[in-house]
């Protein structure tokens, strides 16, 4: 539900920092709290995790690592705390690399991840971080867009390369999906 | 809880916009992102959806597509994902009119509803988009009123219709309604 | 954890009514929406209802009304829809003398409610929405107080009653709450 | 996920107090409720505590009586009750004395807790409420704040003191901390 937060630093703790937006405290737990300075004025980059008895924001400095951080809880039996423990190395080049070339010896090292859970990381990650489903590089970044979109509202490969064929990219982005939808739909 | 957030759409992606408002960046779930633009101020109409992992913001550009959606939803089988690939196609007028003529075959044209989700939602839903309940054309503006907020306290259609015909229609709304509750109470 | 909402009201239906402040529109279920007018400036007193997949404003025009509700809904099978459709009735005294008097026939009248649910609300409520316990009337506002805040923090009558004889009343009511509580604690 | 809210004080009640931010009247469950005065201009500290029915600010004057709190309810078997009607009584230091000298039936006298409740209190937090873990009083400021990251990150004790040997600390926290992450990491 939170994307973001612009607000002052007012706490800096070594799990969370606190940052204001008109008059409300909001506690961020943070990888790296100590990149931030008391007073500075930030965006900072939210995940709001919900469970029955929990209600917490997690938030970073970008959305590189929010997204490196959200694949890793989307893998299973790798929790918040420890996807933070790895993030929080903040070389997300070097744990991508690792992931991509199956290094789960190194993937080891970081807190809470045993032999088993690097394994499961590397099995459902691996191929997902850098170059995203649908052979991306092949398509125009209209395209790109509609093709995601489509496959964001549960179509399937074959179904969208398929109706992507037929569309005429060069008009506006809605237009192009309006028209992938309706030959979707025929 | 929330019924819509106003503010500057600050992000686009394929599944999901962002809006800011009062320097909060509300991540909204939406059918067709493309039809807003960035820095573009606009209402995003909301429907919150809680699980027990779930706080999640829906976000529609009107009402009308909100209900239909919200509609969908309360069609056992029929959760958001499917809802929103049924109202991204953006012709509500075509869907509707597929659930009054029980034209099962076309909804299973959207991803994720097969025969069977095709026809829970044409059971549930056929006559309740276009006329909803208690033959509203023969009731005046204030009566509809009347008898929609009464209908929302639990009184049955027996019990509204025979307490509006006792009910003076030429006063405030409220009164109006508070006449038809005491004649109900006596 | 939403006591009340201050805003402009900008949609009144037969459910609900929304409140916006601060350019986001709360969606609050209300007993009797028509008693507000669109543009209004209003405070609508609310209660917050949660559940595993509920996350939802109730709101009143005034925390008597919202007191009478939070008691209903402490009663073992009576929910917050029911609990609309007596407030709704907006007269207070007229439900609460029921109670006090065990009319179960008029509670009755109400829908939702069948003979056994308005025996239940008498045998809860009866002698606690008048005259709250520890019969009150014999206490100094500043001892009334004390006494309710002691209950509160889950001390029983006896020991309040024991620490308040003590307790020197013509002081802040802060001082005479702690002297109230070192004195339970020697 | 709030850590405090700033506003005015509203409302006064045995058991809560509302403090308003920006037109919304939060309710804070209090301890000593009687602490504020209308019309005050506060800042109230606060815990979130969220289960599957409740949604519940808890507010205090101050970090230290909060930070009291969280301990309390992390034994198990003290809910926010029970710790709220320690910390009432608003004398930390005699609380956390009681704790570290195994003062058991002390602890007895606050409502809600029984011997068995007491022990449990002491067998959990002794030697947790004064001197953290990791002999705080041997580590530089900075090394504390660094240590604290890292066990918060999840590394233990002696991965923790066998990275700290290595690190430069006259530098910047942020970067002493990621010197710490690149050692642990090799």
């Amino acid at each position: 539900m939170y994307r973001y937060i612009k607000g002052i630093v007012t706490q800096i703790n070594p799990q969370h920092i606190v940052v204001e937006n008109n008059g409300v405290g909001y506690l961020v737990l943070s990888p790296v709290p100590y990149q931030y300075k008391i007073g500075e004025e930030t965006t900072v980059v939210t995940y709001l995790h919900v469970r029955e008895d929990i209600f917490q924001l997690y938030g970073f400095k970008d959305e590189e690592t929010l997204n490196l951080f959200l694949k890793l809880i989307s893998v299973s039996g790798i929790g918040p705390k420890s996807a933070m423990s790895i993030v929080a190395f903040d070389d997300t080049n070097k744990i991508i690399a690792a992931i991509e070339t199956s290094d789960a010896k190194y993937l080891t090292k970081f807190p809470g991840i045993g032999m088993k859970s690097a394994q499961q990381i590397i099995l459902d990650l691996k191929g997902k971080l850098v170059n995203d489903e649908l052979d991306m590089q092949l398509l125009s970044d209209n395209s790109k867009d509609v093709a995601a979109a489509l496959e964001a509202l549960g179509y399937n490969k074959k179904e969208i390369a398929k109706s992507l064929k037929h569309v005429n990219f060069d008009q506006d982005l809605n237009k192009a999906l309006k028209e992938a939808l309706a030959i979707l739909l025929k």
